[in-house]
């Protein structure tokens, strides 16, 4: 059973933030409130709350009061009634949504006439994070507007440029700029390198997210049969995501685990979930996602189709997984992974590597096209799986079925030649109004991932990037979410823009709780870094608040602007368990004769008695 | 207690290569055996044992009998004497070895004569690995000394050089080069990637080490009176090392506890250990470390100088400090960290910052600085430091006192200042024949990150660099050891020499027994990613024969080649317990039916059936 205690954040409270162009759109976030600020002097500062991304739909709001059973409320429902260009009908495992006459009703299809939906508004206020609070901190710190802007443009040119060696600038009157920065404010933040043609804005507008989707650079997957779904957006210009797996294989775990382990895989953070069932009750288990998750559903439904045929691969058919692919439609899946860049005459390279084909829907269409002599029937009915999933907004995540499975294997001629079929796919699904990403590897050493990037921004036009990984090293299983998150870290600073976890269980086995909760995080750590070094506009608010009540020794505030709260407490009480600890102004690890943050603002506490004289 | 057990890798043995300059050389290693691979067609294949790096010293030898009472065998004693320049005199706290009328003893000081010392051909064996058994597998292979260059050379020729679009490629025939190269062989290695003048050689001769000693650019700290230690090497032109810190610090641990620790970081894969104890005890507990260390170990003096004047920092003196270092110089500590480059000038550019000082030596001096209003009395007798020093062979880390404790603090002014007297100092260490290295960063963002590797290869004329992480993001307490391994992987990919490795207790607590094996293993893996980015031959060996054996399906020697073998196994037990498992054709995350191994077996025995008819 889940401990309910185990799904709070402590210190953190549920608040939305109202649309504008659309009223009815109410944006989930997480604030956590935070403690003043104590002096030597006895005097208080305040500390602003701190606004963070919430995944958690319904089930991280305190009045929230639904069940497992109901499922959650559909919060899309009316957008996609008011737009009218849907009907009802008799599906083929109950009443569904569709596209009028089977066209496009796809957030691309929109974009691409102008059209900001509440969706996009969504997702914009959604990346801005507590932006504007931040904003209105300094604003009320500077009320001159003449001074405002100034003061801000002066850190950034003077951030994005060089500058010489110290010692030449100590010869300078007041030193260089650099040294003047106030970097104690909690709105300082490092300008961001873009990547590539990367273009980070100040602030995402609507407007912003629309131009971003039509280009195709970025997508929401949000099926019009999944209106309990809480926009998202992926791509490149955009904050990092990340993506959990679940999925009953055929050897281990029961429906309820699957919506618990969904629950908490979104606690800690995962932004989409791929359900990867193989085993029995695949719909069934799916339904309750479904109908219980706030976040997009990605699925293979390759894998459904194989169940269908007793796990007989010769037996697959476009037929078989056409239905497959409608009834998942029909159903509410958000996004489908499907292998059609893998084509036949790629086969035979794979011999020749060291560890062959390890994707699972790789091996099977290669299985497949080997036993008929035959094309992969998935590239042979491309624009059919298009215009059929257009009518429902389900995305496409095009497979890398020729990922390398080891380090050894990586950037090789089956892997890139699939990548460049990935991107003559991308443009044909563009132009029947689907939404595309590409998925990514694998296992590839640290200097060859950005070849993988550029090669992937120029062929695929910019697709977003979804990667597994990379996993920069073949010697850790045991260890293998770190070997990912290291090459993820930088896969993503470079443009990738979502990325799927790995649990330190990969390679040997499937992940517990602990394994999922690890994971999640390990990989928000890894796209959020990423997030810091693009320049995502208040992607650094939240270390520089972790980092000044670290430094003032707000134990409590430092425990709840973590990542994982829970485990910060329990790390620290560890050593130090009693009550008063948390008030300390030292720490274990130095005891309080050495320790440097005492020491320093000691320091601190000179430099300004010294101004001040 | 320590479970033995624990200790000891499965499936591996402990091995000696002999040195041929010096025959009294006997390099240990670890080699792990290895099953047949068996084929579908009933035939086996032999793999060859795989030998790895191994720093455990005699405690990973079973046939040692010794105990932590006794200490370890003196190894380099005779090499010591035989050189005829050192003198035995009564030290502070008994007998000690120093340079005759207290001249230079250093390895850098031979290596600036031209000799080759049994150290260093000890390391050039080391670095190597089992790269002589690798090539004679290849020479065996291809017996024909004119074929077999050729053959090499038209790997590395294709590998070198890009590469057009995969659908050009195919328009030739034959494919191109990249299509034809066999990654299934062991001893397939990507070309390396080298930065700003790195000079991986193909081989490590005893030359290449005396030259990258003799330059800077590489030290082996190996106090004379440290006999017990094994050499190694840090340099940016070899294998990336990592340190563990231990220490008894005021609020914890014991002696023997201590003791206990430096074997099991050892075992996990240490390559050097800072004993960092700042309790009462100091002196005994370093005196049973360093008895009982195969690993360099390394202190930061005035830690034991603070405790002599009873934690007042208004006390201590240069004289207090400096008996401190004749003492431990004396004891055998073979590095010591120096915040000689903190200069009193920089320290009122903290104040402006996120989390000022975080380094403890660093507050330690700011605090003193500010106090006495007097420049770092470290700076001010930079030179007799160095020569007191260099009669011992003790190597000198230069301390970043200043390094950032947040990213926003990343690569201020303070941080840099101090970063380029670092370097003068380095400078004026080589003079008097000190082996130096440079202490780094710290927390900096992911993008910022190659600003400092870059600045110090310059501005400190490419001596070792040696970081503490760097932490990419400050918002994931609990998990440190990951922020710290993202950052490591890539500033070592850069140049950086060694990485000192972070618990994911950092910022919390102290670490136990998991928390050290989890960061061991953890930097460990980012220095083996790098390593291979970097082209360290033979670094991809250990990756090609564990990927080989995943993909045969061989779990054992999957385990065992793996940096954590008992993580490994115990992860795949808990989801397959039973022996058979490990003899089975798939494994718990896929299931039989979707076995993507399995699959693309059955597609490589179809080419090679279509290739042989």
């Amino acid at each position: 059973m889940m401990n309910t205690d185990d799904l709070k954040y402590p210190g953190s409270r549920r608040i939305y933030v109202n649309g504008t162009l659309h009223p009815s759109v109410k944006v989930a976030m997480r604030e956590v409130v935070l403690e003043d600020s104590l002096f030597p002097d006895g005097t208080k500062e305040r500390n602003e709350p701190v606004r963070v991304y919430d995944v958690s739909g319904p089930w991280g709001d305190e009045s929230f009061s639904g069940d497992v059973e109901k499922g959650l409320p559909k919060l899309r429902e009316p957008w996609i009634a008011e737009r009218g260009d849907v009907e009802v009908y008799d599906g083929l495992t109950g009443k569904a949504l569709r596209g009028k006459g089977g066209k496009p009703v796809t957030q691309r299809h929109y974009a691409r006439q102008g059209i900001i939906t509440p969706e996009m508004e969504y997702v914009a206020i959604r990346e801005n994070l507590g932006r504007e609070q931040a904003f209105k901190a300094v604003y009320d710190r500077f009320p001159s507007e003449k001074s405002r802007p100034q003061e801000a443009q002066e850190v950034l040119d003077y951030l994005g440029t060089g500058m010489g060696r110290p010692s030449d600038l100590e010869k300078e009157p007041g030193f260089s700029t650099r040294s003047l920065t106030q970097r104690a404010r909690l709105d300082y933040q490092h300008v961001g390198e873009s990547w590539k043609g990367g273009r980070m804005p100040a602030f995402f507008t609507p407007e912003f997210v629309r131009e971003e989707i039509a280009s195709g650079r970025a997508l929401i997957p949000a099926n019009i049969n999944h209106p309990e779904c809480e926009p998202m957006i992926i791509g490149r210009n955009f904050l990092v995501k990340i993506n959990a797996n679940i999925g009953n294989s055929a050897l281990g775990s029961s429906i309820e685990e699957e919506v618990e382990k969904l629950r908490w895989g979104l606690h800690w953070g995962a932004d989409t979930v791929m359900d990867l069932s193989t085993g029995k009750n695949i719909h069934r288990t799916r339904e309750w996602i479904l109908r219980n998750s706030p976040a997009p559903i990605g699925t293979v439904p390759i894998y459904q189709s194989l169940e269908k045929v007793g796990g007989m691969v010769e037996h697959l058919s476009w037929e078989i997984f056409r239905d497959t692919l409608i009834e998942q439609a029909e159903q509410g899946v958000d996004y489908v992974t499907v292998h059609a860049a893998l084509l036949q005459r790629f086969v035979p390279h794979t011999a020749r590597r060291m560890t062959g084909i390890v994707s699972r829907g790789g091996s099977i269409m290669a299985k497949w096209s080997m036993i008929h002599g035959r094309e992969n029937f998935l590239y042979d009915h491309w624009d059919e799986i298009c215009e059929l999933l257009a009518a429902y907004d389900v995305g496409i995540s095009i497979g890398d079925g020729l990922r390398p499975g080891s380090v050894a294997d990586a950037n090789d001629f089956s892997q890139l030649a699939e990548l460049e079929i990935q991107g003559d796919l991308t443009k044909r699904a563009w132009d029947r109004g689907v939404q595309i990403m590409n998925e990514g590897p694998g296992h590839v050493p640290l200097h060859l991932i950005r070849e993988n990037m550029s090669k992937q921004l120029e062929w695929c036009f910019e697709a977003p990037f979804y990667t597994l990984g990379p996993l920069v090293s073949d010697i850790a299983p045991g260890y293998d979410h770190i070997t990912g998150a290291v090459g993820g870290a930088i896969i993503a600073q470079e443009g990738c823009a979502m990325l799927c976890y790995v649990t330190r269980k990969e390679h040997l086995g499937l992940p517990d709780r602990e394994d999922v909760r690890e994971g999640v995080v390990t990989y928000k750590l890894a796209a959020h870094a990423a997030d810091i070094a693009k320049g995502h506009p208040g992607a650094q608010v939240r270390d520089n608040a972790l980092s000044k009540a670290r430094f003032e020794f707000r134990w409590e505030d430092q425990f709840n602007l973590s990542l994982d709260p829970h485990r910060a407490r329990a790390f620290h009480d560890l050593t130090l368990p009693h009550a008063g600890a948390k008030k300390a102004h030292f720490c274990s690890m130095c005891g309080p004769n050495f320790c440097a943050m005492k020491l320093t603002q000691e320091v601190r506490e000179a430099e300004r008695n010294a101004n001040d004289a």
